[in-house]
């Protein structure tokens, strides 16, 4: 099945969609195909520990939760799957996500989250970093990371060039 | 049935029980039947899930949850029951609780959890305020809560006058 | 008398409406009678002092506590009432939040304050554990309660469809 | 009446003594005669509150204020006097006196309370700061105080005489 | 000399004169005369000193000193005078006032300054702060002092009594 | 070959054997062959980059980077290796491990590091992390973990047990 | 060569600009000839160990690096080069430059970097410190920093004195 | 005059001595003079000042600063010279050093101090700061310093072989 999703990406709540759709544009250019919801660890917490525990049998491979707050999502997935489960701290007045970041990273000895990026760059270096481990079992998409990161390297020396010549007009 | 406990003591680790410890010396005080469980929300999700579910049913009345680090445990069980929920920030390395205190008190909208002093004094004031909410029921209760002040008065009264003997001796 | 107010809703300042305005919807929502109040800890001293001395014998269960910057408020009222009291910290500038919660909650052992979320939820959630607290005594409430959260479920999984109808869309 | 105290030292507990000493201390080798009480804002706080009333008819000319966690003991003598307030902000486990300062000193518009150093200094500069208040009033404790400050500044520059043995013995 | 100035205001920079003006209308209120300068720490070092210096007697008796960021003016000004100094934190970007506030109240054990609120209420509080210092040497501004605590009071009712109109109105 | 290392685990400086020796008891105990290396962001940066640039083809599918202070090593091996690099912050004097968790999870857009658990549980889940990596390809694996998982359960139900028993015994 | 550069100014993103702006216009006001360029720890690797490895022999003597986030691009230069390495921590969402202070200032004992100020001073204060390390070995730039420095200071006594007429204009 | 002290190490106190060895150990590595004095900003602010004002004539190159709590040390050491500041942010209780950063770090626009690793690491990286620009102008010193990176590089190297030594025998 050439379209089975392999990531699922799940937010506390659609409000996080913002920063989430950072996530979507990689997946999209990488061609990854992925499903995602507004699940909350809270409100929907029967429906979030079902995902959970079916994620792998469903064909998923990689989980990223995005949640602010005290952002239990990661963990509430974490508990009832062991695939590896991305943390992304969504940033909310009036703790900027600190409150969502030590929600995320600090989970007990035996069950970890991994927390990409608070803020902005989360939902594209979560994504990110779904592409690095889906990699290890996918060279095609393995080189393709690596032509993203030439890309990527090519645009700050793009940037610095550019940099250089409103100097140079200065 | 005179022993059928009414509040559930649980914490996310056995090393949480010296400041859980002085929720048990409260309701020992007040004559009121606990039970407490040593529970994760990580790592005995479905437990922790269930005891919640039918913590109503089962004849408690307040759930306290002591949880240090990323502490789901709170929210966890919150997520499965509409009893009051009040949650112990236990602190621990290295971030000396405020992790355990954003992940309690930071509840989305719609799920609260109260969050009572983080550290030493947790366990003891987290029993303070079951009691205050089991007195609101139990007029016998709400007149020992009244007694219990009053005596903690008296206790600083003497502490102000034995420090009035150690100043007039120097 | 049917409409005795059951909670008090007290508020450092006017300044903090915007987020008890929250607290008020949940209250009107279930049918819970209540009283609101400008009261400060500092600048009317003796107001919240007798307020809370009376509270109990006024019919009050709950008293909920709103308050900025040093939030004595809660600790105040807590010190002349066994009610259970229920602090919001409010968030401003320039700390964010963390002065206020810093002082709700870190009351010493003895006269416990039980902190909800800082920050615009922090209205509705002080407001819905008041409620479950209530609904200790009250078995409509309480079925009431379980209604809402069923309800609560519910927006998130229709939230959950519009996504998928946008993500399908794209 | 040579020995009337007119600096009251107030702590929220006994286990505040080792700082508060150092206020001690200081007032008698100034000649200040004081009183102190343990004296708590939240398990005495009519006490307090008629300490706070009554120290201008008193006597008292200044009142200090030492008190950890939720510090509000500054807080509530100030709303009940227009004495100047110096609070020390006591530093415990587990946010290691975050919490006091902010409650010291993040007082609201109207009612303030001046902090001084968190930690084991604050008993000293509390003192000293209440020498300067009082010196203002008392030509011979400014010239005390100025003759305090001379020495020192011997003594910074007697230890700086000592290190400069020391590297030269190397 | 009537109009004799006995506050100095001394500002980091111009750009705290929002949070100074605070201070301005206190002292305007009370009939305080008062003398405010432009005065940097570290940018005019030596007009700081001779200032701080010669303030008493110039007739000064409390020096305010508002500065953000490494906010050393209070410092710097108790160390060349041993009359009261209070210091106002100005928050600025990006550490939001706690850079100030650290500078200003963790003076080391010999030289206080006295850190009154952080951000906008700052300026009134300092000025408070001082009318309540002036006011131990001076009656007729100690009742005053009262008087105006007596108004704050009013007004805080009268925003309770607005409230609860509109409270009914709904 | 059956033992060639398929994880990488770096650590700043040997002083962070003791947190790194929990990864190394998880991949004993899961049969997955490791390398451990002391090497520096900044004392080694051309090994650090070497291996870096290399790690792939030399058969490493994951990286583990623990690093305290300004904990750069995880982001300078993921800047020059497109596999999963898994950061763990070491908590070190004054700033308790919150600068190095900063310097971990902070990362930019582009060039994702995960980071998990600061303190001492940092190892253990860094490692149990890399293993839900690995089992993505490796379906015995897949099931150690999920025994794993079991096992650490049971552990819990059976504190539990001890738990009961020994407040049973009271 | 007049015009060789002796300053390398590296941003880690053109949106660093803004900061980096007030380092330019020290520079120009002192006819120091510098270089400036993005480029990323991170995203040009190889570019910033070339660079850096390449810096003395190239003519530069100091070396300043602004970034924001997990603000290694000062760490890696300095692990590459033995000038004088500044590092401007760059505020941004969510942490607010706290990530890039720690980032940057907390480097293991043997490669220093040295943080000047963070947010919209950190350019300007950043090319004033080279400013300083370059006229040690340049009596000109030492005497036109000592007439800077006059300037700066007769501009605060200006702003003090505009500020005297605007309050006797009152 | 070759031993003509070109480094000045200012302590604030005498206790700041233990992480300012870590200083000392690298001059007397180098060879370089340096002159080492226990002075404070706010007790011996005169001295502090002078000396300062004078540094340069007396053939200073360099000033280094170490001071904790509020650390105004290097501030007004820079306030009266223009020779490079270097301040060590020394750890104290309560705020374990943050309170220092602050103080040393936020120079505002104008006269910037460069702050270095806070905690024991501190004077070691102050001192190799100190010696990379002292290198400038000294080209046996500049070859020294790399001589001193190969040395820690090889260190660094050795310890890592250590380590494999260590694993092996596992």
């Amino acid at each position: 099945m050439a379209n089975q999703p392999v990531v699922a990406v799940l937010m506390g709540s659609k409000s996080d969609l913002p920063v989430v759709e950072g996530a979507f544009k990689v997946f999209d250019e990488f061609g990854i195909p992925y499903e995602a919801h507004a699940m909350s660890a809270h409100r929907t917490p029967v429906e979030a520990m079902e995902f959970a525990a079916n994620a792998e049998k469903n064909g998923f491979k990689v989980v990223i939760c995005a949640a602010g707050m005290a952002a239990h999502l990661g963990g509430v997935v974490a508990a009832h799957t062991t695939l590896p489960v991305i943390g992304i701290p969504i940033a909310s007045e009036p703790f900027n996500g600190l409150d969502a970041l030590f929600s995320i990273v600090q989970m007990p000895p035996g069950i970890p989250v991994a927390a990409v990026t608070a803020g902005k760059a989360g939902g594209k270096n979560a994504a990110l970093y779904a592409v690095s481990i889906l990699a290890l079992g996918d060279a095609a998409l393995a080189e393709k990371l690596k032509e993203f990161r030439r890309k990527q390297t090519a645009q700050v020396l793009k940037a610095d060039a550019e940099l250089q010549e409103e100097l140079n007009r200065r």
